[in-house]
């Protein structure tokens, strides 16, 4: 689209993505195709229909917990705006950083999280806390009925009697897919 | 391991891991197996495997280009070493920050990286600086013959001429992970 390009076949979008081109086909034809034969797809179409099975189409207020150095990469990183993830809020349970400014947000306490929960609720929370401090500020946001979490800290979450999603990120697996192709 | 279980089925770790038995024997018999009908996998012998398989039976010298939050972040996760990959040195090229501390690292000045790596060569380098900055900053690290690049600026890198692993980390992925997820 960037590039004004308006109809695209799936060997062309193989090359741009390192994947084959059947294996495009098919993850399309999974939630219903969007292409037609001998024309490839129509680029704008395709674009809108993938923003709207990853529910794109409207914007997600999320807050931060954790306003160290990856929870401030976080709150300035310019990539989640244009995709409609508006960071509204950062938390924090030290009091050094309490009060402290980040970008645009002033760090607030975790004591008053279920309160601004109440009049302002995130559809998600990235959680950047601390291993010893994650597990109990998680409680807290499912408590509170955040119904998603994006789990930074070191400590794998899991709530199976709730009724919530939780993504643990590990950072290491990156690492572990280069040293995996720097040895194969 | 760390829980004592010495024996482990594919449904077992099926329950652990969110993902079939069956994709979980079909993947492990990409590369040999290492599972018996009826047995299941001795846990010991499978993490070795797969250590081996993702090339952690050795260490990896990591540098950091980019010692902003995030490179802060990467510097101190604490998950990086116990996997073998071992933070050796950051670098900037904001004049504010070259010489301050970072853990237990001093920010080094991006003019002597060539020097740097001849003496003290890298096999990933995890690239967090601006995407106004990346683009150049990658091209001297393939140069200086940095064999693997994590890249997290918001920028594509790809050197389709050179012999590089380059990965490209959208934080926003994540979050569209659980826009998807919420969505549906």
């Amino acid at each position: 689209m960037e590039r004004g390009v308006t109809r695209i076949s799936s060997s062309e979008l193989s090359t741009g993505l390192g994947i084959t081109a059947s294996q495009i086909r098919q993850d399309l034809n999974n939630f219903g195709g969007f292409g037609h034969q001998g024309y490839g797809y129509n680029v704008d179409y395709l674009h809108d229909q993938i923003g709207e099975i990853l529910g794109l189409t409207h914007a997600y207020p999320v807050i931060i917990v954790g306003a160290g150095n990856l929870g401030n990469a976080l709150a300035r990183y310019e990539g989640f705006k244009k995709r409609g993830f508006h960071i509204q809020a950062l938390f924090d349970i030290d009091p050094k950083v309490i009060g402290s400014k980040t970008g645009e947000h002033i760090v607030r306490d975790m004591k008053g999280i279920e309160e601004y929960l109440k009049k302002k609720p995130a559809q998600i929370a990235m959680l950047t806390l601390t291993k010893s401090a994650a597990k109990e500020a998680a409680d807290r946001l499912v408590k509170a009925g955040v119904p998603s979490i994006l789990n930074f800290s070191s400590i794998d979450l899991a709530f199976p009697e709730e009724n919530v999603i939780i993504e643990n990120v590990h950072l290491s697996d990156f690492l572990m897919i280069l040293s995996y192709q720097l040895e194969n």
